[in-house]
């Protein structure tokens, strides 16, 4: 199943070029939600609440796509994970660029995890507003996991009963010494979607096709079956630190090819099974 | 006023040792709020519900504090932000464990400001459950600007506009090589309390006595006048890369004196206008 929010905080299933409505769904679940819940409502009540959605979909008139304002198909996260360094053709590449050996540079283990803003995530009726002209902006293609469940030290074995779904991701990126979460942080550098893909449709996904184009052209292009560590054990390495909760986001890495982005290009960052991101940057007023 | 939150989620205000409690303004706030809003309703509304949350809790009974379970003062921060080696002899004692001069340690306009993850923040009823036994464990003692207004690109000269209110924060650390928002964002590791003091109650918060013991034992104690960046400048920092949103947390930096937290310990972070956060650290089970 694909569930998109769109327009001003709506839910719909997504079918063919169709939106359905089903935001009474979810108007439903979070009349029930805590206020201070961590995470998402609606992202942790879908195992109970799957077939009714489906049912109402059905029943619902579609609305094209190309018609609604796409959101980040979660309302509320607690927090933004993010794997660095986790394909070696992308180590390899930053390593040249420094004028250092690959091996000098940290794997994921030593690196650990970073966090983006909740602030910096944004749909695909956005625009990415660069915010620094002066100094290097460049993409980063992610597929990104959307966490079902809450969990912590949580087992490889049981990693992917964590997983409500996953969407494509921009790991959008300002190069320089700074923390990460810093450089990585700034609003709009998080675009998410354009919908998410529950994860009975992907049932592997260490092994999905990525592909990312700037105006068209390509500039990555990969396999997560060459994660160094795949979303199993991301799962596994990040919740021996902290709890996951329903809604979070878990940008898993990016392989070899990033390059500058300026204002006015679009990003399409996409993977068969799951759908195209397409988006533009601008400049930020 | 002091503000906190306290028991199954209520909202009360503290006056001498009584907590009287105002959850009715709460509710009606929340009521009208949007789900996916970035932040927290309640803080976002206090310049227009002060008054009546005075009288509300002149009206209502009070009960003592020491009753009561103390939750963080903010339920639904956007973020955790945190400024690191914003002290400089917190740089130098660090320098010096490296074995490295103090001024090779990077400063904070180019190390940049961390996340912490939402879900490590807890309130002064729980306990630190320290989770890597055979690594250095760390408090940090620090001062934690609230803040009340969404704003970006906030200039030095509005930035207090943009604060709700202060309270002590620990930003207890595991040390090691990993990200500093990996390693400080372990479950526990970000307590805040007691509650939140309103910032008219601290005109200046750049000249704040602050104090940190160990089961009783002086480690930490300072004055935020020593603060690389103030609290002025870290907003303006912070908001040159996103959106500050209501409620979000911004934990200023930790003077000298950083030590071990080993389970047993009783951890007092204090400072005279604000009140004391007192919390206990466990092991992780």
């Amino acid at each position: 199943m694909r569930i998109c929010r769109f327009d001003e905080d709506r839910l719909g299933v997504v079918i063919g070029d169709n939106v359905h409505d089903v935001t009474a769904a979810q108007e439903e679940i979070r009349k029930h939600a805590r206020y201070d819940m961590m995470g998402d409502a609606v992202i942790a009540a879908l195992p109970e609440w799957r077939g009714r959605i489906e049912e109402m979909a059905r029943k619902a008139p579609g609305k094209p796509i190309s018609q609604v304002k796409l959101l980040p198909p979660v309302a509320r996260f607690s927090k933004v994970m993010a794997a660095p360094t986790n394909y070696s053709d992308h180590i390899a590449e930053m390593a040249a660029r420094q004028g250092t050996p690959a091996d000098a540079h940290r794997g994921i283990q030593a690196a650990g995890i970073f966090l983006k803003a909740n602030s910096s995530v944004i749909g695909m009726s956005e625009t990415i507003p660069l915010r620094f002209p002066d100094r290097l902006n460049e993409h980063e293609l992610e597929i990104v996991m959307i966490i079902g469940k809450k969990g912590t030290n949580i087992s490889m074995e049981n990693a992917l009963d964590h997983v409500a779904g996953y969407c494509m991701g921009l790991d959008m990126t300002v190069r320089g010494k700074e923390d990460r979460s810093f450089r990585k942080s700034i609003d709009g550098y998080s675009p998410i979607g354009p919908w998410m893909v529950t994860a009975d449709e992907i049932p592997d996904p260490d092994n999905l096709d990525i592909e990312l184009t700037v105006n068209g052209v390509t500039k990555q292009k990969s396999n997560t079956k060459y994660l160094i560590y795949n979303c199993r054990k991301l799962i596994e390495f990040a919740s021996s630190h902290y709890t996951l909760h329903p809604g979070d986001l878990y940008f898993t890495g990016t392989p070899a090819g990033v390059s500058p982005v300026k204002p006015g290009d679009w990003v399409t960052a996409s993977s068969p099974k799951i759908g195209e991101l397409k988006i533009q940057a601008t400049a930020h007023k």
